[in-house]
């Protein structure tokens, strides 16, 4: 589509000036919008990977390939990538040689800016303002955006950080039953639950469902950890108190920022909010939009800037 | 070499009946000796990995090649494989699926007979006789042999078990130094010690540095929080405490066996030892022989039980 072709296209220009892609790469999947000036998000694409620690090529073809669908999940099948400014947030980018390697992209989008998906999600939750986020799914940390102060506190990584995670959870819980069927520490009900979930008879069967596994096979027995907890089971119990603790922990850090709002944020959220402490709940928002959203507001307030400083 | 070719070779068939190769092969490499009936090592050889884990064709190459370099560094070269029974102790075969593929090796030996790296560990420090030993090197783990009932605690497995472990103590210390740089805990020395040994200024660079390390690695940064702990730093103190105490539930739970002897073993045993509950140092006694020398108690006592039964 070239822009000198009529009124018409004028006119589909102009539109494509209020449109943007807004995208959010992480490691499992890659999700992309595609969202007018009214805050309308006229299609949605979803891809694989989009995190470039697994690869600058999976993660530009992921992401070129989000837009894509979700260019023509809206009808828009007539514009091209070319015509539209994108935000992006992608996980490992505060990484600096990663987020070096992604702004050299020789991307396809009209303009593309880079943000970290910590960035993105905090400006989704709280509408393109100041504000921090505490995260909680596969991994876990938290981030505050202040005067444009960015801080972080964890996103180390597992098995090594992501404390208060789902796959941390989940280890904490296969650790404690591998004790317990040693008879370091006492049985309980967690104990037969994990076995029975992993098909597993003894300590045997356990350590060989278990070895080698990453942090996505973790998180997917946090679950279980916080069912055993809400049935009072000690174990759990103090797995799930240990955990909470460092997410306040979290909370206590960011709220030294003065954020103007604070929300809780990712799938394990539901799990484990109930279990923080109640000065830090009482301090909770709703988080308003989705990280894909963030995305947007950040290529809008990008956009801005740049217009006041050629204008200047 | 054949034994029909005259009487020089029938003393050497004789002698060859009083030579056993005792064989440890572990994660990192493959150790073999050839010894004589009055327990002399007539020659070493050492290999690449020589447990399962990482592939048949690599442990079963790595057992071959330890024992032709043991027969060569005998000066034994007249003399095949063939001709010599040898004591096998391998990591990793006391899960069922990797000691039956072991045991159907079309090994080159007189006769194998296979036990676990634990088993030969155990009959090399108490000199063939019952008894238990505590582990820990790299991994960790608890194993005793008394009335021919065999115990394990432990040996589930790094991240998810072998507390108490090198590999162990290094992880605690990499993210208490990670917690201390967000500030949830106090920073002490041992993460300036931690960040100088790896190079790193800040937290980013040691999520970098640490990033999908294995356990080999972290084994590595134990030295620094027993050295840590030794000049009175509280966060690694209380690594070393707990580590400790881990090794010393092992210790109760295998003196419930009333094992004759029990000896602690293992590479980090100089640094964790100290460490231990006064009760259970009061019992630890010295290892008599290292794992390798077990393999070979371990053959002649399967042996001799072979010829009872053949007599019988």
């Amino acid at each position: 589509m070239k822009r000198q072709l009529g009124v018409g296209m004028l006119t589909s220009s102009n539109k494509n000036k209020e449109l943007f892609f807004g995208i959010d790469g992480g490691g499992s999947k890659c999700k992309a919008i595609i969202m007018n000036k009214d805050n309308e998000i006229l299609g949605t694409g979803i891809s694989g990977p989009g995190n470039p620690l697994h690869g600058f090529d999976q993660a530009t073809n992921s992401i070129t390939e989000s837009a894509k669908l979700a260019l023509e999940d809206a009808g828009l099948s007539e514009l091209e990538l070319s015509d539209i400014v994108a935000g992006v947030g992608l996980a490992g980018v505060n990484l600096p040689v990663l987020f070096d390697q992604m702004a050299a992209w020789q991307h396809p989008f009209k303009a593309m800016h880079l943000a970290t998906d910590l960035l993105i999600a905090c400006l989704g939750a709280h509408d393109g303002s100041d504000g921090a986020v505490m995260i909680s799914g596969t991994g876990s940390c938290g981030f505050s955006c202040v005067d444009e102060q960015q801080t972080i506190v964890g996103a180390h990584g597992f098995p090594h950080g992501d404390k208060g995670s789902g796959a941390w959870f989940g280890l904490q819980g296969v650790k404690q039953v591998l004790l317990s069927l040693d008879g370091i520490v006492p049985t309980t009900l967690m104990s037969d639950v994990l076995l029975k979930k992993l098909n597993c008879k003894d300590d045997t069967d356990l350590v060989e469902a278990v070895a080698s596994q990453k942090a996505t096979y973790y998180a997917q027995q946090a679950n279980l950890v916080f069912d055993a907890a809400e049935q009072g089971d000690k174990v759990a119990l103090a797995i799930v108190d240990e955990g909470a603790e460092y997410i306040n922990s979290i909370a206590r850090t960011l709220l030294t920022k003065n954020p103007p709002r604070i929300s809780m944020i990712g799938g394990l959220t539901p799990r484990l909010k109930p279990w923080l402490a109640d000065d830090i709940k009482a301090k909770l928002e709703e988080p308003i939009s989705p990280p894909e959203v963030g995305s947007v507001l950040f290529a809008r307030q990008q956009q801005a800037k740049q217009s006041v400083q050629q204008s200047a």
